[in-house]
């Protein structure tokens, strides 16, 4: 039986990062039963951006979003989809060369835990059994169907489908509704939208959920309305029927059409199928972990989805690199306060940090304060919003809804994570003109 | 004779900026015989911005950069130029606004300095005289001709133009000339270049001057290239021609074609007309100051391009903060290592700090490693490249040639300010997918 310093279970995100940096210093087991790079890069966050970067391309010239530059046919989706498909291939080696190149035994097979032995965990798969000290589980999470009659029947018959059937399409349908108003669903509905779908986008909450601060949820909401989608909000999903749904809103029940639905109403932590029962780990939301990804069996750690936390690829990443941390003994603590989240839309929503509360000021600017935005912007309704702490002077969240506001937002997350003094943030220099420079705006007198 | 706290000459970035929060304690006259907000809002930075968006969205629909979206027709020009126009009376409305809402008068005339009397600096315009304790000097820059045969009256007759001229023009030229491959050139050539016209540009020097770093002086010459402009390097421009101009390239003389011609070959400070000569402050290539923007004449202060520094508006705005704090008695030194310069082609080029050099090492990445930058662009060359200080252990530089650089240099720029350890950059956290993370790559071990 082969024997590892580190058996990782997982390619995703935290598993791919994990066994490229343990193996540093570690020989390396990783085991994967799908695709090198996990839900995000094969069907999550990846192929959505390619979709939504031409998407937005594309309904920028049908909308003559820029004055004249003149109209586009009708999309061609073969090729968009074998643009996609050939960029997603291209990551995909380059997350296999990177853990090749490291050293790293990938092994693409369905890994099962048997459990410890003599201070050794046994793993099992296809190819025999390997053993190690150290175990990361990094299985990530899969999606949840809420209950609704004959929603089964319509998934198995690929009318209905998770997010990643979503971005696997033959074409744009007609009509194209989606239940679940988070990331995921505002993304698929802005994307098909604007491909010229018409979208019904249900969700259960009185608002939109796919940003922790209310303006921009707002902005969310009317930023989709704005490209077509009818966004019904309270809306509780009672029925599949032959050419729609049926929703009740706020006591009445409607029908909205539905030539294709996507379920995006959540996704859960993948506790099952790898033997974990075999170890027996404390579990909660997920695989209950302390601040070194420590879980409550000695030697295992855990990364990314799995563990019920913010469900983003770029907290994975720093689990991971957390974990690899503390097994090198060189630990630090992972920090949630400083980890930011996008909704890639028109413009971008990217949050970090706390929303406004007690002790806290909040401080919102329109967009149109950046030359920059005012001059690739036909909307003018963008803003940011800063919220400091005013005693310890410090930033405590920010909120922008912006272009490039996904690439902007490090610079807040940097300043919340290094608890950088107001009065130095004010001394930054950004380009002008640029977007970024709305950061300049953050006050250090109150 | 009106007496304020404080006498500002020039509405640009620099003054208009250092007027606007002077008000906040003092009494501000601001003098301007243009529009507010200076060359970059009207006739610089901002609308070349409004221009080459428009550019790349033309750009990218016609030559098929998103694979599945169709091609345009001939770019509207009557509209493009109405949209920039309409933007920027937004934005010099905005700025005139924001200068009478902080209580600045601002004055609409020429402004000329009659000189110092009982330790107050008299200014008098066409309605009347002003007297002062301080005086604050940001009139900013012009641009220099070079001495060419024909090329005096080839501008008398607008054939040829500086930057301005070239921002404001009827149609696209068939074939464009430009002298000169800075920042103004490389934007300008391929700005016209996208919009169909055949471009050539001429630079006196060896390599493009358009970014500190030498890698991104040859992928700026590529993506020239890409759009079909002609690079003539070591190009000495000769005469210009009814038709063309001549060049002499390395020793052998050329004839270029140039129905029109923009001369680009460097700005100097704005020192005369203005009454300077009556205060004799110390001049070296623009009005020498200290790091505080005190000139050698006590209560003047100076900033912007005039002082002959980086020509560049956000680095006027933090003089005028220092300059103005400095009045106000909490003086903070400028710091010109942490000022970033951008190229705004696609990609874009952004370049803050130090070069490589001796104590120095660099590093350079892929762009290609961001998942978000292979989505998204057509061009797999784009690249990212840390300067750091292994002894130190900060980051000294960053060059970064990849989409949204503008956007993105600011993180970089704040951790040379703030000589954030490196080991602290490794410890943040940006989104996934984005270009930004590629700044999670800065190494923290040598």
């Amino acid at each position: 039986m082969d024997k590892y310093d580190l058996i990782v279970i997982g390619a995703g995100p935290a598993g791919y990062k994990a066994a490229e940096l343990a193996a540093k210093r570690f020989s390396v087991a990783l085991f994967e039963n799908a695709f090198a790079g996990g839900v995000c890069l094969n069907e999550g966050c990846v192929p959505t951006k390619s979709l939504l970067h031409t998407a937005k391309q594309y309904y920028a010239v049908k909308s003559f979003a820029v004055p004249g530059v003149g109209a586009a046919g009708a999309p061609d989706w073969r090729k968009i989809m074998h643009n996609k498909e050939k960029q997603i291939k291209i990551l995909r080696a380059g997350v296999t060369k990177g853990l090749k190149d490291a050293g790293v035994a990938f092994i693409r097979e369905r890994a099962v835990i048997l459990g410890k032995r003599d201070g050794l965990f046994e793993v099992e798969s296809p190819s025999g059994r390997v053993c190690s000290e150290r175990l990361l589980i990094a299985t990530g999470s899969e999606p949840v169907a809420p209950p609704v009659k004959g929603l089964d029947e319509a998934m198995a018959r690929g009318r209905a489908t998770f997010s990643s059937g979503a971005l696997d399409i033959d074409g744009i349908p007609e009509t194209f509704a989606v239940i679940g108003g988070g990331v995921i669903g505002a993304e698929t509905a802005a994307m098909y939208a604007m491909f010229g779908a018409r979208v019904t986008l249900c969700e259960a909450e009185s608002a939109l959920t796919a940003s922790p601060d209310s303006d921009c949820r707002a902005l969310i909401k009317k930023t989709l309305e704005r490209l077509g989608v009818t966004v019904l909000l309270s809306a509780k999903v009672n029925e599949i029927l032959p050419d729609g749904i049926k929703v009740s809103v706020a006591g009445e029940e409607t029908e909205v059409p539905a030539e294709k639905i996507l379920v995006c109403t959540g996704r859960k932590p993948r506790l099952t199928g790898y033997g974990l029962e075999n170890l027996s780990p404390k579990i909660e939301r997920g695989i209950v972990c302390d601040e070194y990804m420590r879980t409550s069996v000695p030697g295992m750690w855990v990364a990314g989805d799995v563990n019920g936390k913010m469900m983003l690829a770029h907290k994975a990443y720093r689990e991971a690199e957390t974990a690899v941390k503390d097994m090198f003994g060189a630990s630090e603590k992972m920090r949630y306060d400083s980890v930011p989240s996008v909704v890639y839309l028109e413009p971008e929503f990217a949050s970090v940090g706390a929303c406004c509360g007690e002790g806290l000021k909040e401080y919102v600017f329109p967009a149109a304060y950046s030359p920059r935005y005012v001059t690739e912007s036909a909307e003018r309704d963008g803003f940011v919003k800063f919220v400091v702490d005013p005693v310890r002077r410090v930033l405590a969240g920010a909120h922008l809804a912006v272009p490039y506001a996904s690439e902007i937002i490090g610079a807040p997350a940097a300043f919340i994570h290094m608890q950088t003094p107001l009065g130095e943030i004010k001394k930054l220099c950004f380009p002008h003109p640029g977007v970024a420079e709305l950061i300049s705006l953050i006050p250090d007198e109150f």
